[in-house]
C-alpha cells in the first residue's frame, strides 16, 4: 500500500448533502493523509438505511476504480449498538478496501465472490483522533479514521482480527439472482432518477425475451428509445430494468419497490 | 494538450446523485488519466431529458474554466439510438473541448459563436474499455472514455472526421436573444433555486426599463434586496431574470417554464 | 500562508446543486490558484437565506479541517445592498480564514469565541476578475477571488481596514446555549436528514437526564438503538437532538423550527 501516488477514497453514505456529515468525514480523511488525498462521492442519497440499496451500488462501483481505492460506506441503522466494524478487501483491482459497519451492506459483493478476505476493527485506539468518540457518528469517528489507517500503509489486521467470509452479516435481499436461461424470479430493488425500475436479475450475455411483472408481460429490448409505452431492458450494470417511455415507469404501471419480477424462459 | 500540468474535467448530466451514474464515470477518468485529474461538477440536476437547459448552463460555466478543461456534456434522451456523438473545441479559453451527444445540447455555444471546430467519435474501438459496451450508458462508455483520450493528448480527429459547424443539431429553443434597444420577445427557461425566472434575453451593457410577462409590467431593478414585490434584473451571467421578494416568482405570478416575456423598448 | 502544499477551500452556501453557481465559483478558484487547489463543499443546501443554521454548520465544521482552510461561506440575501462583506481568522486551527459576507453568518464562532481577527474587503480593485461585476453574485465576483487573494500568500489587510470582533454583525439565534447542570431553555434549528430534531443546546461532559418539548418530557439515551419511541441525545457535534425510532421526529410530535425546548436540572 506504499505508494507515491495520491490515495483514493470514495463515500457512499445516506446521509444526504443538506447536513455536514460528509464535509466532516472529508475533513478527517485530509487531516490524515494530506490534501494529496482524493475523494470521490458515489452517493450519499441512499435512501435511509436502505441497506440493500447501498450494497448493490457498492457492486456497481467499487470494480470500476483504479487500484489501491478505499471505499468507505456507511448506512448505519445500528449505530452505537453491538453491531461489528469490519475492512473487507476487494479481490479486485488489486490493494482495494471497504471500510462499513457489517451489517449486510457487503451482501452483494459477497454474494459475487468478490471480497477476498476481511478483518474486525476493534483496536480503536490505534484510530488518531483527537476528539472523544461520538456515539452517533461512527463515520466520521470510526470508518473514515480507519480508512486513513490503511491510506498511511497499514495493515488491516492491526486493527483487529481476521473474519471468516462466512462470519459476515449478509441481507439475502441485497443478494444478485443470475439469469441463465431458466425461469427465475427477482424484484424491485429501486427506482433510478429517470423512473428506471432496477431489479436484482442480472444478465451475462444474451437476454431474455420478456419479463412479468404486476400481471403485464414485457418485452425486452436494446435501448430506451426503443420503447413504445413499457419496456424492458439489460441496464449499464447488467441489470434488467423496467422502463417507460418519457414518464416514469412507476406511474405507468404501478410498480413498486419489492414487486416480484418474473423472467420468462426462452421460448 | 501535453502538459505537466493535471487535466481538468467537468461534467454536466441530468443523471441526479442519488444513482451511482455519475461516480461511474468518475471512476473511468481517474482510471485513464489517473489521480491527478481534477474532476468538477458542473450540476447534475439538470431536469431529465431537458436540453435547452443544459446547453444555457454550459454557457454559463465553460468560458469561465482554465484553459485547456475538458468538458463532458451528457443529457441523452436518444442514448442507444443513431444520434452522433461530438467533440466540439471551443473558441476560449484555448485548448478547452465539449464531448456530448449532438442533440442540440451546444446550440447555446454554437448560437454565441463560442465553437471553433467539431469532430464526430466514430472510432470507439480507440477508446480502451475494459469491458463491453452497453446500450444505454454512453456517459461511462463512450463520453467519458473520449475525454480520457483527449487528456492523454490524443487528437480529436484520430476519433472521426471533422465537421461544419453548420451540421451540428441545433435547438432554436437554446439560442439566446440579445436586447439591444428594440422590442423582442423571449421565454422563461428555467428556474433557479431562489425561484427565480431565468428566460433566454441576454442584456449587455445598458438594461432595459421593463419588462412584460403574464400580463404584468415588471420594472428592472440592480439587485434583489431592491425589490418590493416582483422586479426584474440582469442576472449574474447577463440573462434577465424575475425575482420576487423574499418568496418564489412562480408563487407570486403565476410564472412557467416557457412563458413568453417581452422586452419594452427604452422610451 | 506561502507554502508548497495545495491551498484547500470549502464552500458552504444555500445556492442548491441545480444551478451553476456552485460551478462558476469553483472555476474561479482553479483559474486563480491552478489545478492543484483543493475544493470542498461543506453544504449548498442550507435552506435559502438560513443564516443561522449557516452559522452552526460553519461551526460543525470549520475547526475540523487541517490547518491553512479559506472557508467561503455564502449565505446572502443582502447581495448588492450595503452590508459588509469580511475575512475573519480562525483562533484555530492555525493559517484558516473565512471569507463572507457580514450577516451574521460567523455568530456561532464568534459567540464560542473562535475567531481570532476579522478585516473587512473593500479594496474590490485587486481582486483580479476579468470580467464586470454583477450586482447579484458575489460568491463569484468577491469572495471566491478574495479566497483566491489570500490562497495567494497574500495578507487580509491588504484587502481593507482591521475590524474589531465586536464590529461583526450577529444573529442572537445562532448563539449556542450551553447546559450546565441548570434549568435552561433553547430552540430547534434544523432537522437532519434522518428527522432528528437538532437543537442550539449544546453540552460538553454529562448530559442532562431528560429534556421538555411540545408539552412532553423526553428521557436522554445513548444512541439511536435505545430509542423506543422518542428520545433525546447528544448528537456528533454535541448538540442536543430529538430523534425518534426509524421515522421522523417531526412525525411522531409535531415538531417544528424554532420550537422551545427546555433542559431538565439533574434531579
Amino acid at each position: 500500500m506504499m505508494s507515491s501516488s495520491p490515495q483514493l477514497f470514495t463515500l457512499l453514505t445516506d446521509f444526504g448533502l443538506a447536513d455536514t456529515y460528509v464535509a466532516q468525514m472529508k475533513a478527517v480523511l485530509l487531516r490524515g493523509c494530506g490534501l494529496a488525498a482524493r475523494i470521490v462521492d458515489i452517493t450519499h442519497e441512499v435512501p435511509a438505511h436502505d441497506i440493500a440499496v447501498a450494497s448493490f451500488q457498492l457492486f456497481e462501483t467499487v470494480r470500476q476504480f483504479p487500484p489501491g481505492a478505499i471505499h468507505i460506506a456507511v448506512v448505519d441503522p445500528g449505530v452505537g449498538g453491538s453491531r461489528r466494524r469490519i475492512i473487507a478487501q476487494l479481490r479486485a483491482p488489486e490493494r482495494s478496501f471497504v471500510v462499513a459497519p457489517d451489517n449486510g451492506l457487503l451482501s452483494t459483493l459477497l454474494g459475487e465472490e468478490m471480497l477476498r478476505a476481511a478483518w474486525e476493527i476493534s483496536a480503536l485506539e490505534l484510530l488518531s483522533e483527537r476528539r472523544a468518540r461520538s456515539t452517533t457518528f461512527d463515520g466520521r469517528d470510526v470508518f473514515a479514521p480507519a480508512a486513513v489507517f490503511l491510506g498511511c500503509g497499514r495493515e488491516p489486521g492491526e486493527l483487529g482480527r481476521s473474519l471468516e467470509l462466512g462470519e459476515l452479516v449478509t441481507r439475502p435481499a441485497a443478494f444478485i439472482r443470475r439469469w441463465a436461461g431458466e425461469p427465475i424470479t427477482g424484484t424491485i430493488v429501486r427506482f433510478d432518477r429517470f423512473g428506471n425500475a432496477v431489479t436484482n436479475l442480472r444478465v451475462e450475455g444474451a437476454a431474455p425475451p420478456a419479463l412479468r411483472v404486476a400481471g403485464r408481460t414485457v418485452a425486452l429490448v436494446k435501448s430506451y428509445g426503443d420503447i413504445k409505452q413499457l419496456g424492458a431492458l439489460v441496464g449499464s450494470s447488467g441489470f434488467l430494468e423496467l422502463s417507460a417511455r418519457e414518464a416514469s415507469s412507476r406511474e405507468v404501471v404501478a410498480l413498486n419497490v419489492g414487486d416480484t419480477v418474473e423472467v420468462l424462459a426462452e421460448s
